[in-house]
């Protein structure tokens, strides 16, 4: 088991990464009762994934009240109303402010599962256990926690760090490829913004990734987590450099909210999104074309979209996208604000950017 | 214009009393500007309060983005419902992240923009205009924001800071004096858990405070300020210390809850769970009986129910309060909690009290 410590002002959390954890009932259960404080713990799962993993993590917390709310999948979940039924739910089995919640499932579990937990009588200490690469290599680290909201993804949340992190590689097996690629998409985001060698490494190994590569992805899924944990811990609020994470985001999140949640995966958002501000990086940053050939390249090689197909053009348009992108979070004043590449490795925050600019990109793309 | 700077970890941030403030655009002005960040502000306040100062304010900030949400009066409108749409009226508007909110109001308004603040976004700033007498000696102060639940007052919050209190002394000239009453209360709270000098002055002067003595609210405000700053500065998170504040709390929102919100104000509810709570304290931290007859008689000087009514008996029965109380957030594993007091000015937190004293000690009231 490899272990990475996180180390966020004034706190820290262990993030476990290990093949077979959830099977090992023994260590998974040494690695919960060190970290739950009380006698109470509320799962937070899916359908999808309770099937596969509750009955080990029940097993696990034998002897504690456990209850259970399994949700539906989707992103179309993370939304107020499964937030207020899962308050409903805690408070109906009487969990106080001692009680532990664990995430077990992808993104949308653990983030509508820590809003919960960063709010329910005003705090209460989560763990997350994420069964999905993207969970993995994105959502466990920086303690960003929300729900979604008609007018704009994430427009509702709360920062709020997890007790621990536990990842499991051996979850990876059982994920639909389309969303295993997805969660590549995060990986080579970490490349390009802060990692030309690991980069490089993504490269070589496009096929040890497509086979799931025990050895590689927990790699991987270490890499990732230190470069995220490395640039939160700067700033945990996102106001300066943590907005570098968001490379690839903006039209990522416009996408998606215009050919609505589940048309496209987040990460196929995000990996066309990389490509646009790949492309609007050549024409403000500097970047050499060339950089854009690789990363599209790369994205292809790893099952991932890199421009919109013929349907999803129609509804994100280049106007819908201007105008829904002036309702994303990353706007300061008026002004839209993009993470541009000067070269593989190397990003900067700009908010200068012509609008006209932007639409040019808009229409290469 | 008196001010006090409360201490938190990592910030702080200035309360700001005057008589008059609202009306003297010119200062209003400089205080808020020097705290808005960006251009765009909302303004949370409720029917009653609107037609009084509404316009006073939005003079003061004239030349900005302003948007205006009036909600209905009452604790009843502090639910999930009205944060939704809260939430909803800030995305219409285009409220992005650096978006500063304003509450105008009472606790209700202040609780409710603060939760909103807290969540809008993962986090906003917002300034806390509070025009009652308890928002200003007691939710301005603490980090304290909320919704309530159809299972328990507050279950559904955070702890976010305002970036400025502004305490007019001259609102509670207009606030009905059931409500003035109640604000009492919680005054009165502060003398019994921390200063018995405190105590001793709200009898002496019970004249002055019954008549809204502008020189006298100053300075009980202030002290009440002081006094909750002291505790929560040495304890955000209510772990420890900072749970002296909830005296009389727990058979309050037991009370509260069960006649239904609105039947009694927070502030009678909490006097009436004060008197119970000294009773138990006589029962098991050794208070002099003295001191029952002395707050019961402060109370009632000032305005304050002591006891349930008959009608309120027929439902806040003993069993039913038990129970309620059993899903009360200052509830450890199981256990209840209880702050008494062994003399006036001195409490402690206990959670070793038998059930059955408790009961015994609601028979009595």
């Amino acid at each position: 088991m490899q272990q990475l410590v996180v180390e966020i002002p004034h706190r820290q959390y262990p993030i476990f990464v290990a093949e077979g954890l959830l099977a090992d009932t023994q260590k998974l259960r040494e690695l919960l009762l060190a970290r739950i404080q009380g006698r109470q713990v509320a799962i937070i799962t899916n359908k999808v994934v309770a099937p596969l993993y509750l009955d080990a993590l029940l097993e696990a917390l034998d002897g504690l009240q456990v209850d259970v709310m399994q949700m539906d999948d989707g992103e179309a979940e993370k939304n107020l109303q499964v937030y207020q039924q899962t308050m409903d739910f805690l408070l109906a089995a009487r969990h106080n402010r001692s009680t532990c919640l664990i995430a077990l499932g992808g993104g949308v579990v653990g983030d509508l599962c820590g809003f919960v937990a960063a709010t329910f009588q005003r705090g209460v200490d989560f763990v997350q256990i994420p069964t999905t690469l993207l969970a993995q290599v994105d959502s466990s680290v920086g303690g960003k926690t929300a729900v979604n909201h008609p007018q704009g993804k994430n427009m509702i949340g709360a920062f709020h760090q997890p007790v621990a992190v536990l990842a499991d590689t051996a979850t990876l097996g059982t994920l639909p490829s389309r969303e295993y690629a997805a969660g590549l998409a995060e990986v080579v985001k970490y490349g390009v913004i802060v990692d030309a060698a690991f980069f490089e490494f993504l490269e070589q190994h496009s096929d040890d990734l497509l086979a799931k590569d025990g050895a590689v992805l927990s790699q991987v899924i270490l890499r990732c987590c230190a470069i995220k944990a490395e640039v939160v811990s700067a700033d945990e609020r996102e106001s300066g450099r943590r907005a570098i994470l968001n490379y690839g985001h903006t039209f990522g999140h416009g996408i998606e909210k215009l050919c609505g949640y589940g048309q496209w995966l987040h990460g196929e958002a995000v990996a066309i999104g990389m490509v646009m501000a790949a492309r609007l990086s050549v024409a403000v940053a500097g970047l050499d074309e060339s950089v854009v050939m690789r990363l599209t390249a790369l994205l292809r090689r790893l099952g991932l979209p890199t421009a919109l197909d013929q349907a999803s053009r129609k509804v994100a348009t280049i106007e819908a996208m201007m105008d829904v992108m002036g309702l994303d979070k990353k706007v300061v004043d008026g002004r839209l604000r993009f993470i541009v590449a000067s070269q593989l490795g190397q990003v900067q925050v700009r908010d200068d950017i012509d609008a006209a600019v932007v639409r040019n990109v808009l229409a290469q793309c």
